[in-house]
C-alpha cells in the first residue's frame, strides 16, 4: 500500500471529492493528485478517467471548475486529476517560467540534467499514478481512459498513442498536437529532452501517429476563437498526420469557444 | 448607459461568460461583476438570477466554479454575479482581516466610519446594480431571482426579505441566518453598523422574517457535515422564526456534505 496522505475530502453529488500526496518514485518528491469517486464506487469498483491540465494548473483546477462529477456521478466514473509538475524539487530555476518547469512538465521524462532528476511526468502519470490508484481506490485497473485539455491534451494524446492498449479512450480540449512545430512545445522539449530533435519524436502525438501502431478512434474538440490555436496548437498538423495514416480522428471546431475554462459545449456537433 | 468596462469575454455553453468593472456610485468607487448571458438572450430578453458569493470570494468564484452555466443555458437564465465588497477603498484596515472588510461587505450599508464611504453592498446589490444590468444587458427588469452561499445566502435572504415584491425567487446554500447571534455576524455588524443591535435587525433574516411581511416560498438546502453549521450558520434559529410567523420554508438538510465549492446535489429530497 503506497503511503497515501488525504488532504482533504468533499461530498459531491452523492460522491466524494479527494485531495492527496504521496511520496513519488518516479518524480523523486511528494506529488498530489485529486480523485473523484462516483457514488457507484461504494458498491463496486468503476472505471477510470484520467485528466491531464495544461500550462501553471494543479491537480486542483479541473476538479473545481470543470463540474464533470456530475457527469462522473451519473457515468459511474472515477475522475483522476495529477498535478502538472513536480514541486519544490530545488532544481534551481524551476520556479521562473510559466511555461517551463513547475506546472509545465509536459507529460515527458526528462533525459537532461538538471530536469531529469524529478521531471519524469510520462512515467508518473502512464505507470505509477495508476499503480496507486488501482491499488488503493475501487477501480477497475483495465478500463482506463485518458483525456487532457492544452498541455495536458498533449499529454492524453502521447500517453496514448505510446500504449494503444492501456486506455479504453482518449479525448483532448484545445490540445498542442505538434509540440515539435510550436514555441511551447520546442521551449520544454529543447529543455528537458536535449537538442536532438529525433528525441521529440517520442512525445509529438503529430509524429508518433505516423507510426501506425494506434487504431482506436480519437476525439479533439477545438475552440475557433483560441487565441494559441494558430501558433501552438496546430490540430491542422495532426489532422493531416492522421489522414496520412487512415487514423480514425473526430476533429470537433467549436465555433467562437476559446481557450478558457468556461468553454462548455451543449450539444456536440 | 452605465460606463461599463467589459475585461474578457468567453463562449460558454452556447452563450457567453463576461466580467465587467464599472465605477459606483453606491460603492463610491470602482465594481466589478460578471455576467452570464444565455444562448436565448441573443433573441429576447431573459429573466435574471444573481448570486451573491460567500467571504473571500470575488465576483469569479460562482462563475468559474459552480458550473451553474449549464442550467442557464438549459433554462434561459442570465445570472449575475457581483463582487463582494469594495477593493482598493484605501480605508485603513480592510485588508486586514478574512472575515471583515475586503471580500466581506456582509452586503449591509455601512453606517459607521470609516466604512459607510464606500461599504454600501446592499444598495449595490438591490438598487445599483440591477439598474446596470437592466440597461445594459437583455434581461427583463420585472423578472429577477436571488440566491447565495453562506454570507451569500445571507445576503439573498436580507435583499429578499426586505423586499418582498423584488425578486420571484429566493434561496440559500448553506447562509448565515442568524448573523446576530453568530460570531461572523457580530463582529461585522457591530463594525459596519455600530454597536446598537435595533439597527442589526435590518440585516438578519432570522429577526427579517418576523415581521411577517414576506409570504413566498423560501428553499435553503444544508449540508449536515457543514463545519460553520452549528456556530455560525443556525438554520434552527431561521427555521423557529419562519415557524412563528407560518413563513413557508423548505429546509432540505443535506445529509453528509460540507460547506466547500463541491457541494452538489444530484438528486433533490
Amino acid at each position: 500500500m503506497t503511503n497515501l496522505k488525504l488532504i482533504s475530502e468533499s461530498q459531491s453529488f452523492g460522491g466524494k471529492v479527494g485531495f492527496y500526496s504521496h511520496p513519488s518514485s518516479a518524480c523523486n518528491g511528494e506529488m498530489r493528485f485529486a480523485v473523484y469517486q462516483p457514488p457507484q464506487a461504494s458498491q463496486q469498483p468503476v472505471p477510470i478517467l484520467y485528466f491531464l491540465a495544461g500550462l501553471t494548473c494543479t491537480e486542483e483546477n479541473f476538479i473545481v471548475k470543470a463540474g464533470a462529477q456530475r457527469y462522473a456521478a451519473e457515468y459511474g466514473l472515477m475522475l483522476v486529476a495529477p498535478d502538472t509538475s513536480p514541486r519544490n524539487s530545488g532544481i534551481p530555476g524551476e520556479d521562473e517560467d510559466w511555461d517551463f518547469g513547475t506546472g509545465a512538465g509536459f507529460y515527458v521524462d526528462a533525459t537532461t540534467e538538471p530536469w531529469r532528476s524529478h521531471y519524469q511526468m510520462y512515467s508518473y502519470v502512464v505507470q505509477e499514478l495508476p499503480a496507486i490508484i488501482t491499488a488503493n481506490f475501487p477501480a477497475i485497473a483495465e478500463k482506463q481512459g485518458i483525456f487532457g485539455h492544452s498541455m495536458g491534451g498533449h499529454g492524453a494524446l502521447v500517453c496514448a498513442l505510446r500504449n494503444p492498449k492501456l486506455y479504453q479512450s482518449v479525448s483532448a480540449f484545445a490540445p498542442i498536437t505538434a509540440p515539435m512545430r510550436c514555441p511551447w512545445g520546442q521551449k520544454a522539449f529543447s529543455r528537458y529532452l536535449g537538442t536532438n530533435q529525433q528525441d521529440w519524436r517520442n512525445y509529438d502525438a503529430s509524429e508518433l501517429i505516423k507510426l501506425g501502431r494506434y487504431h482506436s478512434p480519437i476525439l479533439i474538440d477545438q475552440g475557433t476563437a483560441d487565441k494559441f490555436l494558430a501558433e501552438q496548437l496546430l490540430p491542422q498538423v495532426f489532422e493531416q498526420s492522421c489522414q496520412a495514416v487512415n487514423q480514425p480522428l473526430n476533429l470537433r471546431y467549436q465555433e467562437g469557444y476559446d481557450h478558457s475554462y468556461y468553454v462548455r459545449f451543449v450539444h456536440s456537433k
